[in-house]
């Protein structure tokens, strides 16, 4: 395999990168504190492999095979990670390479999993740090779920292949045009919630730096009790907004404001989407207030937003939902999986995939009680190709197979039941928070051993790329002639 | 939809199951135990709703159709249930319906959880009536495994259709000849696990009971602390290997015999479940001994039989597992998925939809990697169709599903995270105890509240009856013309 592509991609997301870390820098030369050195110096290092890797592997003609799309795709996480944890391990805040790994890896895959105590006090650049690469881990996903994966078929995301994605020799420039403008899209979302945010109280920073992650569905904040810390109904309702709205198909806005709002508006995952959200939270809100004794208006508050942040893989938090009886714990265990629509920032199985499983069961079960009968299943009023069915099945298979690793590891390494599990499935689901008291939405990842942190941050990875993504390169057939 | 045949049948099996209850009847005859009334009042009642249903349900030509066999073979299993709770709940032990229902599901659905407190001083046609439904619904499940579920299609069962399944008009002449062989190899095997656990120093009652349920990896003990009780390595020995017999192919014994043991070395789903046991036992042994200090051979000890316990849905226990640090918790956690072979007594996904599922990833991922290219999964050789591959992960992902539904029910129910995980997992896998203080291997499900052991007993039922057999009478196409 020709690694010149490749390597050459990566030297430009590297030098972005580097170009990138000056907004913390700024933030942090105006608010004089010395951290602003550190971002210069990691500008610089970044910037200077980014550069020479440009630089060594010019190659005259440049196309991508699947392989090397492949591989592109899970280094361009790791390596974006790898080097957004060096500010994070030189800042004031004084953290080891482990815990600024994990933390740039739970940034970058939208995650919002923090191993950092004392966010109250942290100084500026390290907050707008954390946001932007949430941020910009939420257009990358974006942009990958639109060029890349559908033309690799990972599990089932051929579903979303348009002509722009169809001939791989074209992908880049391609995905540079409908980047710009899906870019254009989500960069007046965060504005809107950055406004949102401040008209609600938050002052200018805060306002940015929680719309970056809000819109991301990633959960950074810049106090260690999250959202809770600004206890406000109407920033808890801007959050709820954006949080949905980043949960959406980026394409279907895309299309609206080309004059297309029919397919945002008929679109079947966007439905569903929303039907199981208005469920769980009417659930949620009826536990806590029937079983937990809470008033109505305040139940439905704590179960709107919290439900929200966690379905939407967000992982914000107002409260210790861990602590609102066994029910509401199960429940949350098991929204952290569902995730939102394709082609969104959120990560988790995601809605089509419950979709198509569900109408292939159906389909199944029509099957079993007439053997002659021809039952075919639709996804968005077609019919799902036989090998969509099984791409998607297999990727759940996969999914389910990958949790249940991630938790036996974890659990080798010593953590408790709760928190291996949970902690297996808010890694895998990029939701953030676990269950429990360890890393339950009031406490975090920090005191965990370091193996398990890389363990969390491999699940991750694995997860935001959609498994086979990352698996493909384990297989000794992906590298062989 | 013509309920004749199926309430006919129904009789049959009521006429069959007052007829066993002679058995605990002369076991509390011969030791002086007034319970002796109670089996003699209920095989009465029994025998008359029997006999009731058998007259009145008369057809001239005998056939059953496909939604026939689907309802056949719930309430089969559901009124077994029923009836066999009807002395559980008149004894001297003294259970409300609820408890009773909930033994006698556990008991025909070869699950093994008990609700009973005090075992050892219980008169012995209890005990007998326990290990009797159990060995019951072990030898019934294999045969409906054979004829029944094949046919239906169940599940990927499909693969295991033969010429005596492919007709529907035949099936039950030709179960009736199956189960018949079958039935005695079954039979052999107890006697002779009978003969070992005398051999090894129980006495033969213990040594029956015991036999009974060991066969048919059922796991009711006539002791409150299982088979710990005995603190005999060599019973162990015993159990280890009549419990992986009866997890084996039954109808790989019945070729064996007939002189073609090929089928049996070479079956790879055997291979696979033989491996997976030794794997499993090594991981479990080695934890034991490095991680809890546990000598050599006591790991080895200790590890080989509850895995091989856990695994194949027994539920013996010989030490209360979840107190073996949170490595050994997970993997019990995940082991009680697993389970046998197809056509054995266990219960759990079982290993060949491992198999199909496997496969089926596997050559998704080489299509990923050569997307022109043509990759074929295979199972035992032979390539599975598409449509087998579909019906397990299906399969899969409806297990998944349920298992989710069941483990939140039981934490709206009130049960804490880790008694509604793995009391959920226990129940839809069969295996009986679960983790931890209440339902764990020390513990017993008698304490919950009755609606969680209604749910319990559910997912029993669904787990036993390869949950579409269930599902499918709740959804309205079933009952549509």
């Amino acid at each position: 395999m020709d690694f010149r592509p490749v390597f050459f991609v990566l030297g430009i997301l590297l030098s972005t990168l580097a170009a990138s870390m000056v907004i913390p820098l700024m933030a942090d030369l105006s608010a004089g504190h010395e951290d602003w050195e550190v971002f210069a110096i990691s500008a610089a290092f970044t910037l200077f492999v980014g550069v020479a890797l440009m630089l060594t592997n010019r190659v005259p003609d440049f196309t991508l095979s699947i392989r090397q799309a492949f591989l592109l795709t899970t280094l361009s996480w790791m390596v974006t990670a790898a080097f957004a944890a060096v500010p994070l391990m030189l800042a004031a805040i004084d953290l080891s390479y482990t815990d600024a790994f994990f933390e740039a890896m739970s940034g970058i895959t939208t995650t919002g999993a923090t191993v950092i105590v004392g966010l109250d006090t942290a100084p500026p650049g390290v907050l707008l740090w954390r946001a932007l690469i949430q941020w910009m881990g939420g257009i990358g996903i974006i942009v990958l779920a639109l060029s890349i994966l559908p033309m690799l078929q990972v599990g089932g995301m051929q579903l979303f292949r348009t002509e722009s994605s169809e001939k791989s020799d074209k992908v880049l420039p391609r995905a540079a045009q409908l980047a710009t403008w899906i870019g254009l899209i989500y960069l007046c979302f965060t504005m809107l919630c950055a406004i949102g945010y401040h008209v609600a109280g938050m002052d200018w920073f805060d306002a940015v730096a929680h719309a970056m992650t809000t819109i991301a569905t990633g959960g950074f904040s810049t106090a260690d009790s999250s959202l809770g810390y600004f206890d406000d109904p109407m920033v808890e309702l801007v959050a709820i907004v954006f949080m949905l709205m980043g949960a959406l198909p980026f394409v279907l806005y895309l299309r609206a404001l080309r004059g297309d709002p029919k397919p945002l508006r008929n679109d079947t995952q966007v439905h569903w989407f929303l039907t199981i959200v208005a469920v769980a939270v009417c659930l949620m809100a009826a536990h806590l207030w029937w079983d937990q004794g809470y008033p109505p208006l305040v139940a439905l508050r704590l179960a709107g937003f919290n439900v929200v942040s966690v379905i939407t893989g967000t992982g914000y938090a107002t409260s210790d939902f861990g602590t609102w009886g066994s029910f509401a714990g199960g429940m949350m265990f098991f929204l952290m999986f569902v995730g939102g629509c394709a082609g969104s920032t959120t990560c988790g199985i995601k809605i089509f995939r419950f979709q198509v499983l569900y109408a292939t069961a159906d389909a199944q079960m029509r099957r079993l009680i007439q053997p002659h009968g021809v039952f075919i299943a639709y996804y968005n009023g077609k019919p799902i190709p036989e090998s969509v069915s099984v791409s998607v099945m297999s990727f759940f298979f996969m999914y389910v197979v990958c949790f249940a690793v991630l938790s036996i590891t974890l659990q080798f390494l010593g953590l408790d039941y709760l928190t291996a599990m949970t902690g297996a499935a808010t890694a895998i689901s990029n939701v953030g928070p676990g269950l429990g008291p360890v890393i339950g939405p009031s406490g975090t990842f920090a005191t965990l051993p370091d193996a398990a942190k890389w363990v969390l941050s491999a699940g991750m990875l694995l997860g935001r790329l959609e498994l086979f993504t990352v698996l493909i390169l384990l297989t000794p057939g992906f590298w062989r002639k």
